[in-house]
């Protein structure tokens, strides 16, 4: 449809996400400001319904191979990261989905298989939703759960000095959607182990728990759109900068990258659909957020710290390289 | 995808909602059955959250020549409609939208300008939502809200001699449907207005809460899937017939009926996107039904009556006239 009014044009996706943020504006009913990882609404004495959507839409979101059940499964750990980010535990979903009228019942079993497997696998239970008919599969799963407000991990709260960390390494992810969407061989183990990465991602959510519950965290965002667009969120929540010191990378992620010729930290840093905790500590209680990740068998990493200057650099070689807000671009994929 | 699995075949929209209902199972979390209107998960004391999901998809949900804005506001009124139909208020909404690349600045606020004045037409406020990238526009909108359990109306509570009824008149979407999909004139006046019928739906949310609170309602639906196929909903739910003795028909539906040498209670019956409440009522409580609704501004149609015997039928000139489960067909419109 042409439109002629003027300055009228194609947005990028964060402009129209303000377009939609400056409509609605801000609600009394909401306690969380829009644009963090989920919404919360005040429900009785000090208790907070908290309330997240996320939608899967196959083209987009789907890297090429990928099965249904596997999607089924994507759609739900892609809700559930958020709620690990904040801290809060997801304790019922809904999912809608709308679908082409060709998809058969073997289909719909391996979608529905996937989608229940992953919410019991988090501990949720999906109560309800809807179906629609659509040219091509979109599932959004919707996250809800409870909590105080001063248990949610909100991604302003970082504070210069603070340790900037991660639940988990990069890259891995980013390996397997190259080598989908370039079409390199993925019959070798090392491939084989990328792909299936980007295959089957896992939401931190033992981790996001154990972190709030120790109270040591002051910011927190998951990693779905890669490394370095979420530290980019959190500077932009709570007004610091960020110097970057060590950049955990994936397992083999170095030969990967020598193969490709890739810059090994560029994978790690622009990528996405990986979903680890990026999150700031008060440094006087790293000890305590370390154990308390480790006390439920997840890895801490020291990635670096939040600065008073507000560019978000890298270290590398006695020098600082800025880090661009850019992450790994939306993909599509043959039907 | 070729599937080769014995008994693989393509599914209606009910067989699929069947696979995920027996997949899913039931939550012990989960307050209400699956295949109510909404989902209620226990919060404190006797409190319960209220959820609700409904997916707008484009092609199969925007009649030809629906604005962006009016996309908008039909994607809330549906899911608004269903808190309406189990007298709950909506407090909050979410709204999940997927877009192709190419939609420009003006029809990003037409859509936000459409979901932002329904949502606050009905009282919620959107304080929530995500964005993505699809081929044709999908619109899921999720409601929240909080209720006692013994407030919420649910489709199965109907004895046989309760009253059937509605809050509005059918046929007048369904007229405005069958203009724009059969390439109609629709310059008339009359046929102007049923286009508008289907251009701008209301849910009775005033008239569902003023029901709820008036506690005279056993059961209740819908009719966004069409009187029959309501009638038949609440039928299953609650083991009950229903025999019809009046069919409320829209204002001109008989001119429009004849016009297309159509029935005008096949319009009535079979029609769907209109968003009416369907309920019964204790006999002895219907004045008090009535003046509930009245005291909002609406209005009450006596449709008939449940029966013991299951059948949904019709009585029409002495005979009685089986009423099938059908609806109106999801209708396809050039993008």
């Amino acid at each position: 449809m042409k439109r002629t009014r003027p300055n009228d044009r194609v947005l990028s996706e964060r402009e129209a996400i303000s377009v939609f943020y400056s409509v609605f504006g801000m609600s009394p009913r909401s306690a969380i400001p829009f644009g963090d990882d989920v919404s919360a609404v005040p429900v009785k004495d000090d208790l907070f319904a908290i309330l997240k959507t996320d939608m899967f839409v196959r083209k987009t979101d789907a890297p090429k191979g990928m099965t249904f059940k596997q999607m089924g499964r994507k759609a739900v750990v892609s809700t559930v990261s958020d709620f690990a980010a904040k801290g809060v535990e997801p304790l019922t979903l809904l999912s809608s989905l709308a679908f082409p009228r060709s998809f058969t019942s073997s289909v719909i079993e391996e979608l529905a298989a996937g989608l229940n497997e992953a919410s019991r696998e988090y501990g949720a239970a999906v109560i309800g939703g809807d179906t629609n008919e659509a040219e091509d599969l979109v599932i959004d799963v919707i996250g809800f759960g409870l909590a105080r407000r001063e248990d949610i991990v909100l991604r302003s709260g970082a504070k210069a000095g603070d340790i900037a960390a991660t639940t988990g390494t990069f890259g891995e992810v980013t390996a397997g959607l190259r080598i989908l969407q370039e079409d390199l061989p993925s019959d070798g183990p090392l491939h084989r182990s990328f792909v299936n990465a980007a295959y089957m991602p896992r939401a931190q959510l033992r981790e996001g728990l154990a972190l709030s519950r120790s109270r040591t965290v002051t910011s927190s965002i998951d990693s779905s759109d890669g490394l370095a667009w979420s530290l980019h969120e959190l500077s932009r929540s709570s007004r610091v900068g960020f110097t970057v010191t060590d950049i955990p990378l994936g397992r083999n992620i170095d030969e990967f990258a020598a193969e490709t010729r890739a810059d090994p930290y560029d994978l790690a840093l622009y990528g996405g659909e990986e979903f680890n905790l990026v999150f700031t500590v008060d440094e006087k209680r790293w000890n305590e957020a370390v154990r308390a990740v480790e006390s439920v068998g997840g890895q801490v990493f020291n990635i670096g710290y939040a600065t008073e200057r507000l560019d978000v650099v890298v270290r590398r070689e006695g020098k600082e390289v800025p880090i661009r807000p850019a992450g790994w671009e939306h993909f599509i994929t043959e039907k």
